[in-house]
């Protein structure tokens, strides 16, 4: 199923229950925001090395899915209502990054692009 | 371009910078929720409606689209590092929804399923 | 009561339960942003103009208390673990900000201090 | 100095400068999950073991405080604007989290204090 067809679906199912008065840019950036901070909750007293161990529950794991799928499904509609193309965004977006982080200054570090940029200016 | 396309795009980006060592399930999640921050810090200081005036702006469209298209990128990589099938998840959660907000219940209020399930047992 | 006795009292309740070991910085800061996406919800699917009616309501006080309490304590915690003096810090930070948003430049508008920046430099 | 004080200090800043207008409980509490989002992402490379060298930094350590700052400052006025007493707030939180989470039940555990509920009842 593609991009297209869920964030159509998810149309839908506002449309039927007249969410859309809802569904303005700033209340889904919320409704986002709020879910991202949820999926984040289930990770915040774990040390990382148990995030495995603790994902083979089921229960935990079923908890990540739905999470990641309320975030996915904000996102969706957001793009939808703002009539943003979300993968050619993200396209466009992987453009920029091969730029601001050259495989040979970037790799096995995390440093910023700004920094990066830095260090390429100090090296010529 | 499909969701399997652009997951596996994002992960030979962070292959070819070794930043696996850096994309853990929590520091994914983590920073999916700061884009959302950063996304949402764009809206922060508009009134509900200004936003449509403000997004006529390129620069403003263009920094929402990023926003945007970070946070994509960010649960893609965190649902492949999780082996979580984001459309899947998605398509499962909006079938959760059907049920939790029934059409005749859930028009036109923004009211929590918990409540709507209390709603429907005072009827009965 | 002070910042510094909440802080102690705070600190007292983790140790009285031995969970010291999970108030990491990395935990303490993915608690507190999780629960400021929780106060954050709250709000989500109201109009600007709601948010006083809501408020009458003793529940909905209640439950923005409640979060608005996490966010605090959380906040309190992860000063705490990093040894930092949040009154200090944030009477530092109101002073730059005394600097980079100046009365005459930035009154009534909402812009960012690097945009003002720019307008004064344009000025002059 | 104490919470009234900067809370009083804040009030002022923004009334210098006409921004009452845009301190509404959603966009104070947008800008306070932004901030929240901000101070996360400082931590989202690191391992939870490198955050005591990446801190003794001066400007790592010095970017820390600012976004807790900026957290500390939003939710001061977000108090503020909704006549909340936040210290009288954590205090009560406090209490609830001690009938919570009893020592006996909840020593070396993180678990939620709903499983808790549900572990005493199995045990009578």
């Amino acid at each position: 199923m593609s991009v297209e067809s869920l964030t159509a679906q998810l149309r839908r199912f506002a449309q039927d229950r007249d969410w859309e008065q809802f569904h303005t840019p700033r209340n889904l950036a919320m409704a986002l925001s709020g879910e991202a901070g949820e999926l984040l909750s289930l990770f915040q007293w774990l040390r990382d090395g148990q995030v495995g161990e603790w994902l083979n529950d089921p229960g935990n794991r079923t908890a990540v899915e739905h999470e990641m799928a309320d975030v996915f499904g904000y996102l969706l509609r957001l793009a939808d209502v703002l009539d943003v193309d979300l993968v050619a965004s993200l396209r466009a977006k992987i453009d920029v990054n091969e730029q601001r982080y050259p495989v040979e200054l970037a790799r096995g570090n995390a440093l910023k692009y700004t920094v990066l940029a830095a260090k390429r200016a100090a090296q010529q």
